[in-house]
């Protein structure tokens, strides 16, 4: 056997239909793939008898003979069956919210529940290191291992986690947890709190601040950071597939061109993902970082699943972009800027060795203001983690409406606009068969009626792509960052802890009266870091909300407008003489 | 015990709402009636302990002590419940589609199906005889009995046959069998076919023709009946609730106000069935007369039911006063124009003796044009039969639709508009919550954009009374009249093949020759009246959907301009500043 032949073992029946060129095989049977650059989700593969046809990858599990790569297409087995209606396509291919929706009610939802608010600091961060493990495993794939290469290929390969949806298409089931954004914390690589807690940086001696310090002012609002005179953006576009080893591995590269430089970069997701651990490290005490997106984001077909992904990585680049702390952080001017192969892999290496990351965060911060009491402090943190679970709990009730309301919208509700326009144009071809005189009158009008409904049908399938989707992209897209407070306003509770076992330990002799004032301060500079986000946060929802509301709006008016002059073009056609 | 005390069995258990006045009562239980006259669907009860409080009509039995009448409330027990939502209640309270569709897709559809084409005579006279029983025992209640003093009451009493919707009511489950209208046959009444067939007229010696005579004459679109220079017309209005037998008995009597003499006169639903038995009786054979509306009119509430009814008269006398030879005839112009109570019986007594009834009504028919070939009669039968039955399927499916479409728009539709209010209602109420400055930039809109989709909630519930509504209306009125021309055209049928029997029929010295020529001439007398009631039928027909297409759409454009506009309001809230 030669070193590039390729044998995969077959995960479901799947019966070839005639005509298609396909191959019909039985789960377990090894089949040979002979030609892998089919495209559109199918293989070339010849079973044991040697007869040769497409089989959908999905399908199969390939194992490469000849290297060590264990190559698994994909857990989730959906692959493009022919439909007999083009709005059952349309409608079913682009339902990412099925998977949304079952992470809202799961594991997201878990992690607020286990955090209990103002506890002592060692149950404190005990909870928020199960919650982070938590996190760990609930946004891993099923049997997702610590791979580096394993995870490069889940990543980059194809879509996969197609949740059927209400309409019910054919495949085999969704085999695959429920995935969804949230802060994902690698333990080990997150000294400054897992290891030792808040006081890591409370009663740390500090360097003295260098040119990485970061201000905190006093705006109208309260404390805010520095902003930037203009703001960063960049766009995220031009995604192109590359492969490596013959073909068997595939991955996409996007292009990300900043508004500074206005030169593109090329990045694959993997060093997205790195770029989000650098980040979450060294600022996620701080700044909530929220996760990618999913690696499991749905999509039928491979374009739509590159398009979606691009989408979201775009959107999550852009709230990077709009947050000064983190647009200005070395890392991330790395990603966006760097010359070449050798600036990026020395930048790489600089980033992953920085020390002042976890809690340490606190000790670039310097707020331009008195130290605030901390009574206070603890006041603001409690608010504030109110406001964000009851803002937690709103989006995800609109993310569940709007979910279901998707569903309708592409699901039943056309199929019944159809019908009446089907019945419209059965009445009026039986009016035609009268034989009557003048039937014309009626029949046409009745015909073009009956057409108007099913055009209605397609345009109520079609509208929550327009307007609903960006919706719920924004409600997605906060639903991540607010999945990443919990740990945020923890890592700041820990602290208030710690702080208001001072005059215990001062007695107990483990900390000096000189410490345990340290400490009030150091809790102090917390707190307004903590509210320079909370109101960098606020004013972001506010404009991406408005903004959302103005889109979702505006699209809706011009749905409704268009079905009524539709109706009203039906109407003029009907005639009581 | 009195002669007016009145007792009762209980037929469903009702537990008594705490601080309503009501009883507590169990399947089974006797209870004395106390106070009859309460309204609303309630009677005031006493129980076996002597307490007294208010019961569900529909939850028991009457029997009246002291009088020979079985007083049956309604085989239905369906009572309102206090709901939670008014939406609910707006939506469940008026379906009455359920109704019409068991019966779409039950007898109506059979009566049809027993009726093969072109078949010999006794066969087709047996089908026809089955059929029409089918058709008695089809929309008679379960355990209907031929009693007048039953019907009478059955017919007037109240409303019952409310069928449990999607949405899912409270209260026993429908018991009655599915009711519809169509053509009612009374067997014993109608001497003209179903004794001896069609040859009682192609065989007859006919009296001379005298006043009564129909002409058919040859229009533009081929023959056609007599058309009066003006229309009449007729308004049901004004019902009034009635009495008799201390109450026991009650009935409506609705004001009918003809156009012709302008002054009003009083029916009971008995007189309208009593005209539409005469009708039958008389015209049936060459007119299809619809059923009148259902007894079994659908209506939670008794108000609703009145309504319901009443508009469904309205319907039927307008169908019957633009009928050429119904409106112009003695009975019906007796019904519209009878002077006093002596007048009234006077006229029913000779209508009740009039004997051309039957197929013998087309011995009075007089078609100003040549004799017709017999196999043209056959073809012209052939396609009205075709024609009849399709369009019969046409309107069935498009009443399922509509019944469909109707559940969704007061269902699960509004239901989501409302969900989708709510959650932004709710999530703005947790923005209003965060404290930060200029919040109600976005808090006022989301606010208001909330309720706007209340709002199109509210307005998607009530739409289908607005607009479907008339369009089921319109198709019920034609399904009901599609129902009855199996029969119509079942007895040219038969005549048609007693024809072909002729030669037969000749040479075994059944009949004469000459005969024979007379029944060629008699098959055409009533192919011209065929034709001339098809071509009415056709006029009426394109009008009749060209209205109500042109009211339909009229209420859908005004439908989605007011949501567009709403939203257009909505939008203009937000702020991108």
């Amino acid at each position: 056997m030669c070193l590039l032949c390729v044998q995969a073992q077959v995960l479901y029946d799947f019966t070839a239909e005639p005509g298609n060129n396909e191959l019909t095989v039985k789960e377990g049977e090894t089949i040979t793939i002979t030609n892998q650059n089919i495209g559109g989700g199918w293989v070339e593969a010849k079973n044991s008898k040697g007869e040769v046809g497409l089989v959908p990858e999905d399908y199969i599990e390939v194992r490469a003979i000849g290297c060590v790569a264990y190559y698994f297409v994909a857990t989730n087995a959906t692959v493009a069956q022919p439909t007999d209606s083009a709005l059952l396509q349309a409608s079913n291919g682009n339902d990412p919210w099925s998977v949304w929706n079952a992470d809202a009610t799961g594991n997201a939802a878990d992690s607020w529940a286990a955090k209990p608010e103002g506890t002592e600091t060692a149950k404190a961060a005990s909870n928020w290191n199960s919650s982070a493990q938590g996190h760990f495993q609930a946004y891993q794939g099923p049997g997702a291992a610590d791979d580096e290469e394993w995870d490069d290929e889940w990543d980059d390969v194809k879509p996969g986690g197609y949740t059927e949806s209400e309409a019910g298409e054919g495949g085999p089931v969704n085999r695959a947890g429920a995935h969804g954004p949230s802060m994902k914390i690698a333990l080990n690589k997150f000294p400054g709190f897992s290891k030792s807690g808040p006081e890591l940086y409370l009663l740390a001696k500090l360097p003295p601040k260098g040119k990485d310090k970061i201000p905190v002012y006093m705006g109208e609002v309260g404390p805010v950071w520095l902003y930037p005179e203009t703001q960063l953006d960049c766009v995220v576009a031009d995604p192109k597939k590359g492969s490596k080893m013959y073909g068997l591995k595939s991955y996409i590269e996007y292009q990300i061109t900043p508004s500074t430089t206005n030169r593109p970069v090329n990045h694959r997701y993997k060093h997205f993902d790195w770029l989000y651990e650098r980040l979450l490290e060294k600022y996620g005490s701080a700044v909530p970082i929220p996760s990618l997106p999913d690696k499991q984001v749905t999509g039928r077909f491979e374009e739509e699943f590159i398009k979606m992904r691009m989408e979201r990585l775009q959107g999550w680049m852009t709230r990077m972009c709009r947050h000064p702390i983190i647009s200005n952080s070395e890392v991330f001017q790395l990603f966006l800027t760097y010359k070449d192969e050798k600036d990026w892999k020395m930048g790489k290496r600089k980033a992953e060795k920085d020390e002042t990351v976890g809690v340490m965060i606190f000790s670039t911060i310097e707020p331009e203001a008195p130290d605030l009491d901390p009574i206070e402090v603890e006041q603001k943190c409690e608010q504030f983690s109110r406001f964000t679970r009851a803002m937690d709990d709103g989006v995800k009730d609109l993310l569940t409406v709007g979910q279901e309301h998707w569903k309708r919208c592409t699901g039943p509700l056309p199929k019944e606009y159809q019908r009446i326009g089907k019945a419209f144009q059965n009445l009026s071809s039986v009016f035609t068969s009268s034989g009557y005189q003048g039937e014309a009158t009626l029949t046409d009008a009745l015909t073009a009626a009956g057409k108007t409904y099913e055009e209605i049908a397609t345009m109520v399938a079609e509208q929550p792509r327009k307007d609903l989707h960006f919706l719920m992209e924004t409600n997605n897209e906060y639903k991540g960052l607010l999945g990443c407070f919990p740990d945020t306003i923890g890592v700041h509770k820990a602290a208030i802890e710690k702080y208001k076992e001072g005059d215990k330990l001062v007695a107990a002799g483990k900390i000096t009266p000189q410490e345990k004032t340290t400490m009030a301060k150091r809790v102090s500079t917390m707190s307004y870091a903590l509210q320079a986000e909370m109101n960098h946060f606020h004013s972001n929802r506010i404009y991406d909300y408005n903004r959302v509301m103005q889109l979702y709006l505006e699209q809706q008016v011009a749905f409704y407008e268009t079905i009524a002059e539709k109706l009203k073009q039906a109407h003029a056609r009907f005639t009581t003489m």
